[in-house]
């Protein structure tokens, strides 16, 4: 991955002109050219502040070659992606950064790591793919000697299939392409695609309950786990692969979002099923955001949920058309639009896989519930366009940032009946707290997940960057959105998990009850308090 | 309730002859006719413990008439109806029973209650129906000076119903079929139908992870809940509905099982449908239970699951046909499956809920399916007749017990590559068992719930008391069963809980540093260990 931005180095782009200008006059202000950045080479960073004593033994225990602690690795694995990571890693100053990576081969030497640094004071930094974009993966030594990330790229691959069972056991450090590729050749597939899906790895979704842009359809990470593997200072946690049990309360939900604090998931058994014969995207349009809201409510509430649906608000529709670059097929679009007096309505994608009558049946279901609000049928080309795009976001986002753009993504969900409420506030929030640091943003929202009982809202902000205060501007707006999500009851994430970007709010979703829970379950796991510091919840990890 | 036995004292009923004969030639040994018990007058009662002061504490937190030790509400809240409850009681010595009855009116009384016998050192027993069948409210007041049953009799009803969301906020106290009557009014239901729905509540269900006989459409009540609220000893857990969410570990699914060891459920948001308009139950035929699992297994995978399936074994099947009574109908419905060649076969239960055409559609696919397996339809006669007994085993357990036959059941859960040689390990224990002592058993299984990786086993097992020692006979048969499934590597227990009699296999299931963590909460939100004492894990409730 390009070590300050994202994705592979040789598909950086830059902004076209058509949409440079539009950007300027949506957001205001002249757009700017940065210089291609700072090398790599040209990085700088802290002194590692290994002892002898501690690397010696961390080398002993992670294997031959699974210790490093060179300006590359260290470098590699010294932020996750989110907006403040690249902020850092563009300002060529990478600190914090791990004093080490070790790369263990199995869970005994995860064990024996996790002793090692124990022993030595060590915190200790579970990395995947490393594609946090909350902080979850940010070096944070806390009180600790020293910080290594411990990567899980040596715990990798499908490690047993029970086709019959419908449940494959995978390593936790297994890439998702890997684990598609590896499931494919037998007929299977996870149905799990996150934006992050070229790196994410299977552990790191189950550390921060990832849902992808399919689990309307498959469901969330959460909901296919049937048993997990975890290694925790304390020891080990092995929780068989089960299809539902009443044996006290559910510790693979314990497990499930810990974010590294309590152990490092060595493994996890989820649910898979055949991979669909039939994928078929479509487009609709819709008049409003409340209409398309209305209309995803009663498909999923029917039943006749797609796999795929993202409806996006009016704004979003707009940037969507822009973005695409002003190029034929938008201009066609946008007429058709016009005639059909949706002209400054709604986007709906909606993507069916399955076999070829069930896609068939649930569509034609679906197109009727969807015309009962008012969709008019945009056929397969918008469904082609994101499937295309599905996960270019992150390199769009590197191009905004070197046009001197702040973009940064946040996500919640609620009830169907607070949904509304939420999303209004949520934008306000987000647009006061930019203009009135005289940077008036883009906000564009889309529904992302749909479940019977509510759904999840997907916001993008765009803002003219404040040079010299890059990162108090990205504060201000995250606190706001922050607070607005909290004041509406809504989860201050469904499927970002906490990090260290939403440790401030995780307490007025779990209370202090639910806190003083996982504060006690850290102290037995993890006595000493290495597990991934400064993340999750803020008594977690106070001083001991 | 009856005090002695199961459900309305006026339906209790004696085993027709013809049954009695049968259950003769299968189990040995001559029926006995015991006399019709000890009248609840006549019971023992160990005298109360409460000393004056926290009595008189425990009457002003409870509220007016919220306290009584009178012998007739200490009594009934003394046992819940698993076998050794029914044995105690038969016995006529109630002892244990508890020291007092509080059945606040409110979580600010629940509340009030916890801190009286957390500051006087008295146990306390959550007590919503009483029907737990392992031991789950006996009131057990391990080291402390007494024992409180709290019943949330007083905290009943639909708080809220939030039609646009589909979600229904239930007081834990609420019986189930006022939830269902309420709900109804609206046009909804819960669509949760446990063989102890008569008597059983909301809140019970959550603390033990509870399926009803519907789940495999309408899901688990741990799939159904979003929100929930807890009095703990130390303070209150508010968990607000959510459809999903990433922050941090799902802490609904720690108090969803935990079975009074706590805290006090008194209050949970729970997902609701459209009640269904069409309702088809039907029954089919199939050559073995092999053949039955494999076409059930198939159906679920394919999505054409029904919401109640249940597959009978083969001696269940003939059982059925047997305890039936011989009548008409099981006599034609014999005589056609020999004709048919499946005689021996196994009678498998389908229940189809939701509207018209959706019905009618998944019938179809279902069918189709099951005729692959060389399933042979027998029409809605067995469904119906399934329909009108589904609550009516604990009434039939009784008169069983009248006429000197122990009967037990017990559930469990599999993978379904696994599924089979559970199902023989498990039978095989309970018959070498049973028959060791000189009391060779009947052993009946179901498949109950199915999962896409799994599938549950509800077994029922049935032999002559062995007078004077039937509680060691249960603990022999009980014990060899659970050791049979801990090694076949399933769960201890599907729906039932782990309450005190699977206490002994639950660390085979979480794993040390499972049961820690559980432990670690406990202290937490209870630190003097007054929850429930002697109930789900051993180090739960160890002596401080």
């Amino acid at each position: 991955m390009r070590w300050d931005g994202w994705g592979d180095p040789g598909r950086r782009t830059a902004l076209a002109p058509g949409v440079r200008r539009a950007l300027s006059r949506e957001l205001g202000g002249p757009s700017r050219t940065e210089g291609t950045g700072v090398s790599i080479d040209g990085a700088e960073l802290p002194p590692g502040r290994l002892p002898g004593t501690a690397r010696a033994a961390l080398v002993a225990a992670a294997g031959p070659g699974g210790l490093r602690d060179d300006r590359g690795a260290r470098i590699r694995h010294a932020a996750g992606r989110g907006y403040p990571d690249l902020l850092r890693l563009r300002s060529g100053r990478v600190d914090p950064a791990p004093d080490a990576v070790a790369t263990p081969a199995d869970a005994d030497a995860v064990a024996a790591v996790l002793e090692v640094c124990s022993g030595h004071g060590l915190a200790v930094v579970p990395f995947g793919g490393g594609t946090s974009v909350v902080g979850g993966v940010e070096p944070i030594s806390g009180d600790h000697a020293g910080v290594l990330a411990l990567s899980l790229a040596g715990l990798s691959g499908l490690r047993a299939l029970d086709e019959r069972s419908a449940t494959a056991t995978l390593a936790g450090g297994t890439p998702l392409p890997e684990a598609e590729r590896e499931l494919a050749r037998r007929g299977f597939t996870l149905g799990h695609f996150p934006q992050s899906f070229e790196y994410a790895t299977v552990g790191g979704c189950v550390a921060t309950r990832s849902a992808g842009q399919a689990s309307t359809g498959y469901g969330r990470i959460d909901e296919l786990l049937r048993g997990v593997e975890l290694v925790a200072p304390a020891g080990r946690l092995t929780l068989g692969a089960r299809p539902a049990s009443a044996a006290g309360p559910e510790l693979r939900q314990l497990v499930a979002g810990s974010e590294g604090v309590l152990g490092v998931i060595v493994s996890a058994d989820v649910e898979v099923c055949q991979r669909p014969l039939t994928r078929h995207y479509e487009g609709w349009a819709l008049a409003g955001f409340r209409e398309g809201a209305d209309a995803l409510r009663t498909l999923v509430q029917a039943g006749a949920a797609p796999e795929v649906a993202r409806l996006s608000d009016e704004a979003e529709t707009q940037t969507t058309l822009m973005l695409s670059g002003g190029g034929t097929g938008s201009a066609v679009l946008r007429g058709y639009l016009r005639l059909r007096r949706l002209a400054d309505g709604c986007l709906l994608i909606c993507g069916w896989e399955g076999d070829a009558a069930d896609v068939g049946r649930r569509r034609h279901e679906g197109a009727r519930l969807l015309r009962r609000f008012g969709a008019v049928a945009l056929g397969t080309p918008p469904g082609q366009a994101w499937e295309a795009g599905r996960y270019a976001a992150p390199y769009l986002r590197d191009a905004l940032l070197d046009d001197g753009v702040m973009v940064e993504t946040l996500e919640t969900a609620s009830s169907w009946s607070g949904l509304e409420r939420l999303y209004l506030r949520v934008r306000t929030a987000l647009t006061d707290a930019l203009a009135g640091r005289g940077t008036p943003p883009l906000v564009l929202c889309h529904i992302s997940h749909l479940y019977r009982t509510g759904a999840s809202l997907y916001f993008t902000f765009m803002a003219r960057q404040q040079p010299g205060a890059e990162l108090a501007q990205w504060q201000a707006a995250k606190s706001a959105a922050s607070e607005a999500i909290v004041a509406a009851g809504a989860t201050i994430t469904h499927h970002h998990a906490v990090g260290r970007d939403h440790r401030p709010w995780l307490e007025a979703e779990t209370g202090a009850l639910g806190l003083q829970a996982l504060a006690a379950v850290k102290q037995r796991w993890d006595p000493a308090g290495i597990m991934n510091p400064g993340k999750l919840g803020s008594q977690l990890t106070a001083p001991r």
